[in-house]
């Protein structure tokens, strides 16, 4: 069974060179050559990471016959996020449920300094 | 070097059955059991899946003695979103041009329309 898109996806952005190179492209087209300056990298070895990211559909690359650049596609990370998204209301919910809480905490604090605050 | 906890989490997105098992525990608790049922899949194999979910904090596992329920643990997902909402921009763009691309065609079709509808 071949892997399906979301998940061949989710396995290119599992590695932090690949998310890194992702970020770099964010500010505009770049060689491979300086793509890989900044990772103490071999070129063979930031050519593979292209391979994964362009496999996955993250990037694309130029086909001008010297540098073939390479850009950012940003389709399959709006499934990542359209995919994420439904989940939104689980993580508020659980920051909503801090947020009692704590209110419930200041409001016991309030309550005790009114009512035992001179006692000491 | 041990992976990052967003590596982490990516990779253990990366398969269709783990993010089938986080939708059908949106609905709440559910024992390795109930969790198997739809899959087709041996018992080891589910607490495989459910495994390198909890590794990942994706799903937490109830300490009552018999039926260890799993719960969703939207925490990661929320760093999931956060990481991918920084390129929402990139992919608003290239519907932008989408966009502009279909007005300027409708345009284009309107002129010719109005001026040469009348030579067929």
């Amino acid at each position: 069974m071949p892997p399906d898109h979301l998940s061949t996806t989710f396995a290119a952005l599992a590695d932090p060179t690949r998310r890194a190179i992702l970020a770099r492209l964010a500010s505009g087209e770049k060689s491979v050559n300086e793509l890989a300056e900044p990772f103490e990298m071999s070129l063979p070895a930031v050519s593979k990471h292209l391979k994964v990211l362009e496999s996955a559909g993250l990037i694309a690359r130029g086909r001008e016959a010297q540098w073939r650049p390479c850009r950012l596609e940003a389709g399959p990370l709006k499934d990542i996020s359209n995919w994420v998204e439904r989940y939104r209301r689980y993580w508020e919910q659980s920051f909503d449920r801090l947020d009692d809480y704590l209110r419930e905490i200041q409001a016991k604090e309030k309550k005790g300094k009114s009512h035992g605050g001179k006692k000491k």
